[in-house]
């Protein structure tokens, strides 16, 4: 298996108060990707509330390294970042979670980063905060500033993997699409189509088009249809064709 | 104040199961911005561990709307977005909640969005997910897919404040519209009037309906029809029904 740069990112909780987080966050970890957790003397763990939390990322809670200082956790880190809310006493370089990927993530080929997170209630010392090369802030609203533990590995381990797939990510969003696009002919065909039927239905009237097919074209043109869904709409087409040439075979009989 | 467009997007959540996930939802909500919280047929709501997750939230929960259906919590929206895994049957246009932020929030100035997320352990059924225009997938580990409902929500919300906070560039392409996008429960009422004609015109056979109004659904659903589009649509649909009824012999109600 080839070498995966995120296997690199660390996330190490500082004193945790409740492991139902520790729990949570071993999902998100695992979720986005990530695999190394550290516990800076954790207050209770393991714990059955951290194993129901994690659901399916029970290995990442039975791989978790327990230390004593937040200095063991990150010895062998080449970059330490730590999660700060705003307006600390001593300014620092402070990152929103993007931009702190875009810097994390280069360096995952070259050394272990650690990710720290701090209390539940009081988030990192500032003692703490200076075992760090860089500071990172959840931009939240100023109405509640104070994310919840898991939350908060979650949005800046997110944002990891974006920076991880940002090659792969595409923005097509008719990437997956079960269907082959139909061909610019076939949907010219249906609009031909169309158009026909709606004279026949007498809801077209030649002499007074107005902006009928102009609307209709532009709705579905820019809809970019599937050969199945021209076939689909053709078939509706020739039902209401049949429909409308009975009707009028019929009143003639009356 | 002035108008905050975070405050016209919607969390939809769909018969969640634990009401400590409600709360969940709403502490990531306010810490996110957001304000406006709907819940389809929550298994237990009220409750205390909802209020206990919200932690200084309880003011969105107070505020939250339960309603019936999901088409009551979104009939007021002029967008509507699913969570989705991947690998539908059916695929739809997916985007990643990046690229989501991106199309939603310049709507935000117009109209309400829906962002709706499903069951903690099975999402949102087929049906439901094709009462939304556009689906949105985060992007996680094909290791372990399922991120827990509070985190999703966090995740997509955390994308929209980014957007919000970047002075959001617009990549909306009906920015520029001439007439006003259809609400959500005009267009669930076209989808009505176009099975009932299917089925009038012996197109679509009740007993084995194969997949054509879903089919029918994403494709009017995926390219976001306007007030006059809705309108022209109904007004062949209702022709239609004139001819059959007049070649089958019914005095038609018309």
């Amino acid at each position: 298996m080839s070498f995966n740069p995120l296997h690199n990112a660390r996330v190490v909780l500082v004193h945790t108060s409740h492991p139902g987080n520790i729990g949570a966050v071993a999902r998100a970890m695992k979720n986005m990707g990530l695999k190394q957790l550290y516990l800076v003397q954790p207050k209770l763990f393991p714990h059955e509330r951290a194993g129901w939390r994690a659901a399916s990322a029970g290995d990442i809670l039975d791989n978790a390294v327990v230390v004593d200082t937040l200095e063991d956790a990150v010895a062998d880190c080449g970059l330490v970042v730590g999660t700060s809310a705003r307006g600390r006493r001593i300014p620092w370089p402070l990152v929103n979670p993007r931009v702190c990927a875009e810097r994390v993530y280069p360096e995952l080929t070259e050394h272990p980063v650690a990710l720290v997170f701090g209390r539940e209630d009081r988030g990192l010392t500032n003692e703490e905060l200076q075992v760090c090369n860089l500071h990172v802030n959840i931009p939240a609203s100023e109405d509640y500033t104070s994310l919840n533990l898991g939350m908060a590995v979650q949005v800046v381990t997110y944002e990891l993997r974006m920076a991880h797939l940002s090659g792969a990510l595409s923005t097509d969003d008719m990437q997956e699409w079960d269907t082959k696009l139909a061909k610019s002919e076939d949907i010219e065909r249906l609009f031909v189509h169309l158009e026909e039927t709606l004279i026949e239905m007498q809801f077209l009237k030649p002499s007074a088009p107005k902006q009928l097919m102009t609307r209709l074209r532009r709705l579905f043109n820019r809809t970019r249809m599937d050969d199945l869904e021209v076939q689909m709409m053709r078939g509706i087409l020739s039902s209401s064709q049949q429909w409308v040439r009975k009707a009028k075979g019929e009143k003639s009989k009356f």
